[in-house]
């Protein structure tokens, strides 16, 4: 008799637990104010709504809410959508249109359909985590290009591909995840104009684009091309709730085919009843009426971490103030690690995400991501000047003052 | 400026629109009778106790429902459901417990950790078309082995691990899709035995060994295995609904920490608002008390197919009459092809699926699978009525009369 020993595929090897995963875990002791997570604010979920919403799925779609659904997505949901981001100026065809169980599961499909193992994929240097660890299972290697407050700079992107045989570029172009930039309007342009040059699709990851509480809004990339060349991503997850996972993809009919070959492989389709509810949620018309809700909340708690910040961290450390989204970038001096900083810290019960793990190819030691949608006003208070009282310590102990 | 053709991964040239969805679209046309679908009935949905522990989720569990969750998925649900699968004999831990977004993601996260490009697979030659859709996009070769009414017989199974390098064996051992059949006890055993002789782990998919309605109960072979060498598949797809994606998978630890990563990666975790409602629903008492409708109304409309095809098939044609599930196989005489009799009876609104699709490697091109608890009791009698016409109409075309 043989001794069974289980055999993994070579993919797993690059196949690890989410570091932020685990510093959630860490992070939802009781006690730990924690900057970790990409949560959304919990108050702002639209309960009342949306228990409506689900009522109505079941009571008029009934049992035809709780049956398998068409691979496609629900039609009505579609029209609906597709609809609402043309009022945002983005192309949208429902039969270019596809759900996705997140965003996550977004990027899983694109990266099912385009990469073999050994494939080059240029991304944003630091980008964002989950991307990484999905590209990780389809056997990758990344070209990395830094970003600036403004994203990549087109210099950059142009060297990296001509030197590179890229298969897509990944891009969160609106309040990068992690470090809460966008890029300009030119450098959007210009990475466009890099990408048909060379012949490469943009795979456009957008959670966070309508999360703007100051600044100019900027057209997403998939408006720019005109739908062209661009996968575009977008999630519920920051509009309406994470926890129901509904996702959306768009792309031209090539690349939608294998999209949905790749869903139907995958899970089959999203979740009829979720979708049947979110249809009833739109039509209702609370998706516009709550966004306002969730930019004043977000507006506010973006004020107080930059104000505490302000006050209890040293000046050498260089924080982006954030237009939108749910993240603050800090770099801390060259000298500090953010890993020695997050283990003093979490003994004073604040957690972070050392910035370290949001780069492709390695580096970033010194950089931190702060979320400040998920704590209370006091909280960020507390939990700034506990975590700026710790990064002095650091700094006096490394002799960085 | 270089035309952008979009270069797609080696895997999607395998990766094709599933034939059964295509046929569920023509089959949903209004007027047609469709045996095709692998479709529950719905009006076995427990609409009401469903709408009702949904209320408890949103009431009870709040904004909580909506956030997200850890990957491993809801503790209360995964305690429940470990007694309720101890009470069925089947070893469970919460630990080595994990939910997937219906059991086709099941399929897909066991491939991807367990597969690579070339890999040997062991399947049942038919096997069910969504694990060979979802295997070809890891692309694997089939070692495939016949059933008879008893499932595969063993010394099939070791000459096909003694000639080949198998990386698991893939089975469907209780009413199985699409044939119907069940896998005696003796064989289940000596399965197990082959599969620990050869050192490969077993993947046991089982949406439907709950849904028996005659002969005697057989335990899973990961009961058989105490847990040891097998992946357990499941589903509420069957015994609550379809549309809410909820699927589980049992293994032991070393293979629950791969499937949890590639979850991870694949989709972050699962919808958090539907495991607080099947928490609910289970803790209401309604798994238990609703599954015996199910069985009731499934029953019926197996006897009623089963008797309406011994009234207007052929005798030519034989049909394995089913003891649980939701499908009757009927093999015709060699001569005739189902894809021909599809053509025939479509036109005549009656739709299933041909046999053919089931054959990993080709085959089976005399076989048709009939779905019986997605019809009412009169256009079962209607449609395999018309089908045994056009069946008959192909037999005197092609001379075997």
């Amino acid at each position: 008799m043989t001794k069974l020993r289980y055999t993994f595929a070579d993919r797993t090897e690059r196949m690890r637990a989410s570091i932020i995963r685990e510093i959630l875990k860490i992070a939802s002791r009781p006690g730990v104010i924690s900057f970790a997570g990409g949560l959304p604010a919990p108050e702002t979920f639209p309960l009342k709504q949306f228990e409506r919403a689900m009522r109505q799925a079941l009571k008029i779609d009934g049992t035809r809410a709780l049956q398998y659904g068409v691979t496609e997505g629900h039609a009505g949901l579609k029209e609906f959508l597709c609809g609402w981001y043309a009022k945002q100026g983005l192309p949208a065809r429902p039969s270019e249109l596809l759900f996705s169980h997140g965003s996550q599961q977004g990027l899983d499909l694109v990266a099912k359909i385009f990469l073999n193992p050994g494939d080059k994929i240029l991304v944003e240097d630091p980008t964002y985590l989950g991307a990484i660890q999905c590209f990780n299972s389809y056997q990758p290697r990344y070209v990395t290009v830094p970003i600036d407050e403004h994203g990549m700079r087109p210099e950059d992107v142009e060297k990296a591909l001509s030197k590179n045989k890229v298969k897509f570029i990944y891009v969160v172009p609106t309040f990068q995840n992690p470090a809460g930039t966008s890029m300009s309007l030119e450098r959007r342009k210009a990475l466009i104009a890099a990408a048909r040059r060379h012949g490469i699709p943009i795979i456009e990851d957008d959670p966070y684009g309508l999360l703007r509480f100051r600044g100019t809004p900027l057209p997403s990339l998939y408006q720019l091309a005109g739908g062209k060349g661009v996968v575009y991503m977008s999630t519920f997850s920051k509009l309406l709730s994470p926890g129901i996972r509904l996702g959306t993809l768009m792309a031209e009919p090539t690349v939608m085919q294998q999209l949905i070959y790749a869903k139907q492989a995958s899970d089959l389709q999203n979740n009829t009843l979720i979708q049947y509810a979110v249809y009833h949620y739109c039509k209702n018309g609370d998706l516009d009426r709550h966004l306002p809700k969730i930019i004043a909340a977000y507006k506010k708690r973006a004020a107080i971490m930059m104000d505490a910040i302000r006050r209890h961290f040293p000046h050498a450390v260089r924080c982006v103030e954030p237009e939108g989204g749910m993240f603050v970038w800090c770099e801390l001096p060259k000298k500090l690690k953010a890993s020695d900083v997050f283990k003093k810290a979490i003994k004073q019960n604040v957690a972070f995400v050392d910035g370290s793990v949001f780069f492709a190819n390695g580096g970033g030691e010194n950089t931190m991501r702060l979320n400040f949608t998920n704590s209370t006003d006091a909280s960020i208070h507390t939990g700034i000047a506990r975590l700026g009282a710790v990064i002095k310590q650091e700094m006096i102990r490394v002799g960085a003052v």
